[in-house]
């Protein structure tokens, strides 16, 4: 078990980077690239973002080979010339990679991941690392939002059916574990990434009998020790009071209910209704968990309401970050051949050359600001871009999920509090560019 | 080449599916069961959906089956009962398909699919039914919205860098194409599709040469028949001098430049004055595509103001549907053992039974209006769910992607001009439900 992803045909690219790198290898442009991966402007609901993803990329990047099936499809569909076919036959990466480690907060502007190979190869790879690393840094930042919207709840991702795919599905629940949350009910997850699993039952397991309190037994008798009743297939209240019904006839046979599950309607009065009936019954220790359509500025107002909920399963909205489904990212040609390179397209311009992130924190840990310099220089503060790979192979030990996680923790609490709100900070985190990067900016733009 | 879709582990489903199986199978439930998945409502900015992903469905279904690494961590991680272990070493399904198919228009509460299984088989399929739907249905219901927002443009998918993983971008490139578009940048589309590819030069291409002509005279060599030049890395007027400079020396080659992209800025502004460059020059002939952060509401415009411009990229707006990430859709219970049931949950509500739609046409074949009914009655007009999997073995012939392509396109010829636009109708398509039906489920409330 435990894999770092999905193994997936490299095919999965843009057909550009197949054309292009058949121009770079017929004109012998073979010098090493270096690409930085960034998000040029965070979404306007988001105050900071969380790097995930790395361990999927280096993965991919360490197994990426053309199949004899794939090189055969694109000579025979494609026209693929010789020289390319020849080149994607023989191809690894061999590159060196440097990258923020996983969990670790970052803002616009400043490089996530850092790629040096020959240019056809890093090219090459740009649609897949941008695949991998884009989606799951949304959804770290967006999971990292629900974490301090609920703090000392358990979240549980409940996403895969509305995750755009398999991947997304598996991915998300990998994502938001890394960012805070207690566990997923996707059981692939379990399986490749040993996250905790959660699940009971479904309103369809209730409709399936011919009374609620059947159902409610049946499923307590035969899975006695996560025993979480789903209440609101009919009625919420009335499902309350099967609840009581049922544990009192359980009590004989020395099963308690665990917890309860409201899936709609008002969740702060249900759940008020909820803790109510089950205390006059007795039943303090019955934990409430709830669900359905939740996304953190609910679950700030649940906490502020006071409402008692022990614990929130977070599904589609988080899964697809519905509020920002994408970041605007990108994967620069930063320098090539040794020379840095810099796009002025009209609102997307880049800074150029290979570059580091210099943070700076408080006596007490709290982070002041940021410096984007040349990763030539040095600077105060701590240097975020760490080495993770050098030709071709992790540098071990890379961090596994649970110390990823850690660092996310670690991370957030160092936020400035302004930034931990559901609300957009009033003044955006400090990051500065250095004067040696605008003096090289400006050069380049001078000689042309 | 060309499969359905992506094999996937069966444990790509929620922990609970486990263990209500496990409860099923230890209290002998394992009558049939008939579950539907259909939209609760509508986004907002969606006036129709289109039926996509049956395909990858039914392949899942005939694919299913657990290993027995999957059944040995299941034992090991999760305590899997022996009943449930044996069960899931024995799966497969066996059961009946009901769909829509592929291309087809619907609306809200309509069964899109029906399966008729075992309740346990039938249970634990939900997750991987869902994500397969939800996501190929949201995504053809975004690229019709563009396909009749850009009539007679050349329309391709840019998105899988942005889209959520792998599995997104291969399926967001297969629906879109289903729903008119012309092709996909995505190389693993036309392997596993057949779908069309397109693609010729990033941004990255002419930063690394030391100038913009002479990238643009390296590609035109290489690719004589692909060669559309993007002219917008420095300066898009300038980028457009440069392609008639060079346009001028490759003529002694015998080499035609086919088009040019614009990515970034006005596109409308840009693609005016390129084509008042161009035109200038004597270069009628080449065509202008465009790119960058578009979405129906831009295509719409930009056909509005007369924008010069031959064909669209369209990319992560189409690939997420940022405008609507998701759809309230549900795979629910409507009937156990014969019979029908009805889930009440507050705002959840659904209708019982196994059902039918029914839909009528003008005589010049316009969509006139539906009728949801129980499967069991008649209705006029014609009935849309039909049978495509029999005892877990698909109806053959099922539509091809290019057949299913051709519905859409019949499908968006039929729809009433009001839904035909970018903005919200002033009034909703009239769906209607028989009275049979109706009455069933006052019947069910009742005798609860």
């Amino acid at each position: 078990m435990v894999t770092d992803g999905v193994p997936v045909n490299p095919l999965l690219t843009d057909y550009y980077q197949l054309t292009m790198m058949d121009a770079y290898l017929q004109r012998g442009m073979m010098d090493t690239a270096v690409f930085e991966f960034f998000v040029r402007k965070l979404p306007e609901s988001r105050n900071f973002l969380i790097a995930a993803g790395l361990a999927q990329v280096l993965e991919f990047l360490e197994q990426l080979r053309f199949s004899e099936d794939a090189l055969q499809w694109l000579n025979r569909h494609h026209h693929a010339s010789p020289v390319l076919t020849e080149y994607l036959s023989q191809l690894r990466f061999e590159g060196d990679v440097d990258a923020l480690p996983e969990g670790t907060v970052f803002f616009s502007d400043e490089p996530v991941l850092r790629i040096s190979a020959p240019l056809p190869v890093a090219q090459l790879v740009e649609s897949r690392v941008m695949n991998l690393l884009h989606f799951q840094c949304m959804i770290a930042s967006k999971a990292a939002r629900m974490v301090l919207a609920a703090p000392g709840k358990r979240l549980v991702d409940f996403g895969l059916r509305r995750a755009h795919g398999a991947e997304a599905g598996l991915l998300a629940a990998r994502a938001s574990y890394l960012a805070g949350f207690d566990g997923t009910a996707t059981v692939l997850a379990g399986h490749d990434f040993g996250i905790p699993l959660y699940g009971t039952m479904a309103h369809s397991f209730v409709l399936a009998h011919d009374d609620e309190r059947m159902a409610f037994e049946n499923f307590a008798k035969i899975h006695p020790d996560n025993t979480v009743l789903l209440i609101d297939t009919y009625d919420t209240q009335r499902g309350a009071r099967h609840v009581i019904e049922v544990a009192e006839r359980l009590h004989a046979h020395g099963i308690r209910i665990r917890g309860v599950r409201i899936d709609s309607g008002d969740l702060d009065t249900a759940s008020r209704e909820v803790r109510a009936i089950l205390d006059a019954a007795g039943l303090q220790s019955v934990t409430i968990f709830a669900s359905g359509n939740l996304d953190e500025s609910r679950l700030a107002a649940l906490q502020q309401a006071g409402a008692p909920i022990d614990g929130y399963g977070v599904g589609t909205r988080m899964d697809v970050s519905d509020d920002a489904p994408y970041l605007e990212c990108a994967y620069k040609l930063q320098a090539y051949a040794g020379q840095p390179r810099r796009k002025r397209s009209e609102g997307k311009a880049t800074w150029p050359g290979s570059k580091q992130i210099y943070r700076r924190y408080r006596a007490d840990g709290q982070m002041i600001g940021d410096c984007i310099t040349l990763s030539t220089e040095e600077a105060d503060g701590e240097p975020l871009l760490r080495p993770v790979m050098r030709g071709g192979r992790r540098i071990k030990p890379q961090p596994n999920l649970a110390e990823a996680r850690e660092h996310a923790r670690h991370e957030l609490a160092r936020l400035p509090a302004a930034l931990r709100e559901s609300t957009p900070a009033t003044a955006p985190y400090p990051v500065t560019l250095s004067s040696e990067l605008r003096a090289l900016a400006r050069r380049l733009d001078a000689a042309d």
